[in-house]
């Protein structure tokens, strides 16, 4: 069966994101000023080919671990779309 | 009140996704062979202080259209978390 599991990593909560602190500069110049703070991560879709959805979390977990993230820095949540 | 938009901004379908074809020849060599597709965007948590969950979801839009996503090459979601 195919799978499609959403992969969401974002920076650790402790960690400053200056991606995400640039973003809200920018959005406070165009007169959004009621955003109060940004950060910013990678959303990853990824198709997997599995027998039931517990293997394919396993696969996802797997790939977030080895590839997909950096845990020094960065926390990830994996969902599989049913 | 404070809402936390999640703005979620993914490559239209018919373009071709040169980050996530990468990353899936990765997937491949670290033996992840059960994976077929792989689609990068990016995850956007967005605090917003607004009156309603409606405003917040318009204040969140229009950051979007006006500094998150490219419609030309990209989609957005735009969910408020409650």
């Amino acid at each position: 069966m195919n799978f499609t599991a959403q992969i969401k990593v974002m920076p650790l909560k402790d960690l400053l994101d200056p991606q995400g602190k640039a973003v809200l500069g920018g959005l406070h110049n165009l007169g959004l000023t009621s955003v109060d703070d940004v950060r910013i991560g990678k959303h990853i879709d990824v198709q997997i080919e599995a027998a039931s959805k517990e293997e394919a979390h396993q696969i996802a977990t797997e790939a977030a671990v080895k590839l997909l993230s950096n845990q020094v820095m960065e926390n990830f949540e994996v969902t599989i779309l049913s």
